[in-house]
């Protein structure tokens, strides 16, 4: 029998419904909670045939163990992850193909809150490998507010052997540095994977080999550098801003 | 008598050092602990001429309340927050002058990670208006990696006022809404303040019409849309690469 997971909260059980990446096995509704979100809710559950259980709040509270709900809970079967092969085959007429490599991250606040903003910025897939990061648990799934739901995700593998084919495709690999080109002199070209590191590492020397350019974020002197989300969030949006990416809607998983 | 925090964590305590904006009380380093970053802030103590205790390490988890303190803590007096008045003075001979105003932040989390990439993309000033927002508590500073104490902090004014003042002085006021125009579109001119809102509600009204402009971040369809701290560091980086700033040391404070 398969793992199964809670999420709880208005953003990730709504993402959970839209996703067709999970069996859901049963959504939870306070019975004291109305409205148009709430609504909304229901309304998914119907749609995809889910059990939809009407409960006292406390039921829920037990279920998300006291955290905030907002009087929605879901059980529901783990995401499916992609094989690398099935991914590059979903993006395979997509010219404009945007991919985010995440290497040895293992802040589940911070990979979550990167996740959200690659779903927000035209990222159709995450490359996590499966060494020493952490995975997309209920708590990241949260963090990202449901953004996991809408991307594929292709888990377990080894970054650099998924560099290697996407560059057999086309793509052209970004890799975040300090040490790289300043992004303000950099032009970037689709599809495009970019690939960050770890929090106080960066990436790693092999894969940075693998990478057709590595950029950096110029910064003011004194300071201590962004925190990999904040970085994460402005090269996702360097790279989708100048290719033209991110004010085309992103085509649905 | 003036209230008493407690910092902790290598870069808070650090920087709590560095700054010129606290009074320090003392600072605890843990027996057992050794290497470049403590012996960085045993030689700051020193030359702060503050009061060094070498202690047991379960002192200084008292201390840091059982949370995460890597061995060291300092007790200080709040940090001290400028009038805008003095703030204006201390960038009177900036042209490059930077400023960010945050309206109605309520989660610490976002309030310190935003600081943070404030200070790292050039800004010398920020603007916390009194009313409904949070303040700099000891859990903002240490989000924030101890950037609290390299950014000048204006705190507990009215931030329509601030804006008028600061448009009297030259300055392009840039608000941040998802009504505004591209990102991709806009030129921006120094010495300038963007403004950002609540997470869920953004700038108000009026404060949106004291700007110069209304910027926004375009985005793929079908997801919520970026997280606060993720578009702040947007925005400020997309001002301070426009405008060359990010590529210069920032004066320090």
């Amino acid at each position: 029998m398969a793992t199964i997971e809670v999420l709880y909260g208005v953003h990730p059980v709504t993402e959970a419904l839209f996703s067709r990446r999970r069996n859901i096995i049963a959504v939870y509704v306070a019975e004291d909670r109305s409205g148009t979100e709430i609504n909304k809710i229901m309304k998914l559950a119907k749609k995809r045939g889910a059990k939809l259980i009407r409960c006292d709040k406390h039921e829920i509270e037990q279920l998300a163990r006291g955290r905030n709900h907002q009087g929605v809970a879901v059980k529901t079967e783990p995401l499916k992850v992609m094989k690398i092969s099935d991914a590059i085959a979903f993006d395979s007429e997509n010219k404009n193909a945007f991919w985010l490599g995440i290497d040895e991250m293992t802040d589940p606040q911070n990979l979550g809150a990167i996740i959200r903003s690659a779903a927000c910025l035209g990222v159709t897939t995450v490359v996590l490998p499966g060494h020493r990061s952490v995975s997309i648990t209920p708590a990241v799934q949260r963090v990202s507010a449901g953004a996991v739901e809408r991307v594929n995700i292709v888990a377990g593998g080894n970054l650099n052997q998924a560099i290697l084919r996407l560059k057999e495709e086309g793509f052209s690999i970004y890799g975040a540095d300090m040490s790289g080109k300043s992004t303000t002199e950099m032009k970037y070209s689709l599809p495009a994977m970019l690939v960050i590191g770890s929090e106080d590492k960066g990436i790693r020397q092999k894969t940075g080999e693998h990478c057709d350019e590595i950029v950096s974020i110029p910064q003011a002197g004194g300071m201590n550098s962004l925190n990999a989300s904040s970085a994460a969030a402005i090269l996702l949006y360097d790279i989708a801003a100048k290719t033209g990416l991110c004010t085309k809607p992103r085509k649905k998983v």
